[in-house]
């Protein structure tokens, strides 16, 4: 259904290379801003970028059943509260997304809570309450996967279509590192112990707890024979619909042409699960930071992909993604606005004659 | 004449703490930006800190002696062309600095040219037509030295009189990374090997013959005894007219108490001997980006900095400051606008009675 995803346009990026090159600033001055710049150009396809203005973040928000067995330092209630935080405009993240002229929208895709007076819009998509403890259970049943990850394809091609010139992903759910490391520990084949990280800060008993609800799930998938191999197989075993949903709104960014600014551990997770059913997908995605889970490193290793911050944040939510959004911005600026050289430099003699 | 400079606020710094402590966000999740938000509170003297909406940079230009001597890959010309590129808003940080709301004002202190036609006010303060080569002779007089700190001190004045809330500095003159590389190793007891970089990106024969300029003017400040524990000797010696005036503009920011942005490779050295003329104005100051050149690193690690960006820049003009404006923003918003935990939760039963 996928197929392979057409890369960002190869003569944009020509015509970027060329022109950063031109650019009246030492060769190789801009580091990685020149990166960023001639990446934003193929992937709108043409030269110089436009100014991104419209920068639009989806938060997509579920609960966990791990999260009821001791792998968080916060009660999975904290999940609803934080969709009305965010639906009031009060968390990290939308303090961020003010400052910086991003727009936020956040969608409960499996919630454990009715969500009772919050906005009909935000819980349109929901796919059920909670998701299965992956050490013990599937997260989600094959149709709860396909139901998720269409849920994603659809609100990706909603943002384009009210004018997103780049997509975030950010993720909200109590539990949530717990099947992001498992995602990442299974695509990379490594065991928990090199992927799971302290989340929120759990304390070092909370910490083995979680090591081995991540390794319980990982042997769960491995005892039937090649599901592993099969990334839908994977995503249905270890995800949860907010981490499918995020899976399927990053591989139709990248199946329409959109670039995306990722966010920490869950939105990398994704990230390398949506190269896997879409391949390709990845050449759409850049960094926004580094988290301070090793997995989400690990993850972005593979991705062949650098973070354009690293500032120690461990807030999710997509808030690292936005705080990165100005250095795209930086990025832009300077393939648009620098002089060229040739433009400085005094025109030659007319031709005699 | 300079005295110890006070410290930001101590009872701004523990209201800031107590919030950070109290956001509806999990303890130490906002990494660096939480640190740097607190700073911020501390230098502005209110918690939580005020918008950063006046940001100014000023960038002092000035030729250098040594330029004369192999050791850049650009003509000495190029200082005053991109004088004139600065003015006309085409430059590398002019694209930044419109990108992110910075105003910008070049100064000439040592241009090894008349400027003619450039507004007068660029001239203003000028102090020399470039500055001594200093592997051969001294960058200033005493005389000279003192009017391009004082000619510093008055901008910076200046500057917070049109209401900068945050200051940046920026450097232009090709040959600068050698004065500046000098002084950190100076202040740092190093050898030229340690503190020499490519600069704009001089090829391994130029940079050969840089390292030699550098350990050179070492052994020339060093042949008179005891001069090199005398800063103002040392900047007399070793820098230029566009580095002391820099000197003197960080020195009075922080004695004024507005903080400061650095900026690469000569706003950091500047920064040092800023600490040494008025010591403790290091507490105004973070770093805004670390830059490629192996000396800067070395003095923001002897002042305690941690850069905010790290993008591989090296196009100096103060651009690594400017593309980090948008962190200190990112750092007073989540300050000033996240929820409280208290303010969520809900208000404990009314006493009976």
């Amino acid at each position: 259904m996928s197929g392979l995803i057409s890369p960002p346009s190869p003569d944009a990026r020509a015509a970027a290379d060329e022109r950063l090159a031109g650019l009246a600033t030492p060769a190789g001055a801009l580091g990685r801003l020149g990166d960023l710049g001639v990446w934003l150009a193929a992937a709108q396809e043409q030269c110089p970028p436009a100014p991104l203005d419209e920068v639009r973040l989806v938060i997509f928000a579920g609960d966990h059943g791990v999260a009821a067995h001791g792998v968080s330092a916060y009660p999975p209630a904290i999940t609803a509260a934080m969709v009305r935080t965010f639906v009031l405009g009060k968390a990290g993240v939308s303090a961020l997304a003010a400052a910086h002229g991003v727009h936020v929208r956040v969608l409960d895709l499996g919630v454990d809570d009715d969500l009772d007076g919050v906005p009909a819009e935000v819980t349109a998509h929901k796919v059920r309450r909670s998701s299965g403890a992956i050490h013990l259970e599937d997260a989600l049943s094959a149709a709860e996967l396909e139901q998720a990850l269409a849920a994603g394809r659809a609100v990706a091609r909603e943002e384009i279509a009210a004018g997103a010139q780049l997509l975030l992903s950010g993720d909200m759910g109590i539990g949530n590192t717990t099947p992001a490391a498992a995602l990442i520990a299974s695509a990379l084949g490594l065991p928990a112990d090199e992927v799971t990280g302290r989340g929120t800060g759990v304390d070092d008993a909370a910490w083995e707890v979680k090591r081995g609800v991540v390794q319980q799930a990982l042997d769960r998938l491995h005892a039937t024979p090649g599901r592993a191999d099969d990334p839908r197989e994977v995503l249905a075993a270890l995800s949860s619909a907010d981490l499918a949903a995020t899976v399927g709104y990053l591989a139709e960014a990248a199946t329409v042409g959109v670039p995306v600014l990722l966010d920490g551990l869950m939105s990398v997770a994704c990230a390398l699960y949506a190269d896997l059913i879409a391949p390709g997908a990845a050449a759409w995605f850049a960094a926004g930071h580094r988290s301070t889970e090793p997995a989400q490193s690990l993850a972005l290793e593979k991705l062949g992909l650098e973070p354009a911050l690293d500032l120690g944040l461990r807030l999710g939510e997509g808030s690292g993604a936005v705080a990165a959004v100005p250095v795209l911005r930086s990025a832009v600026a300077l393939l648009r606005d620098v002089a060229l050289l040739a433009d400085l430099l005094p025109p030659d003699p007319a031709p005699e004659g």
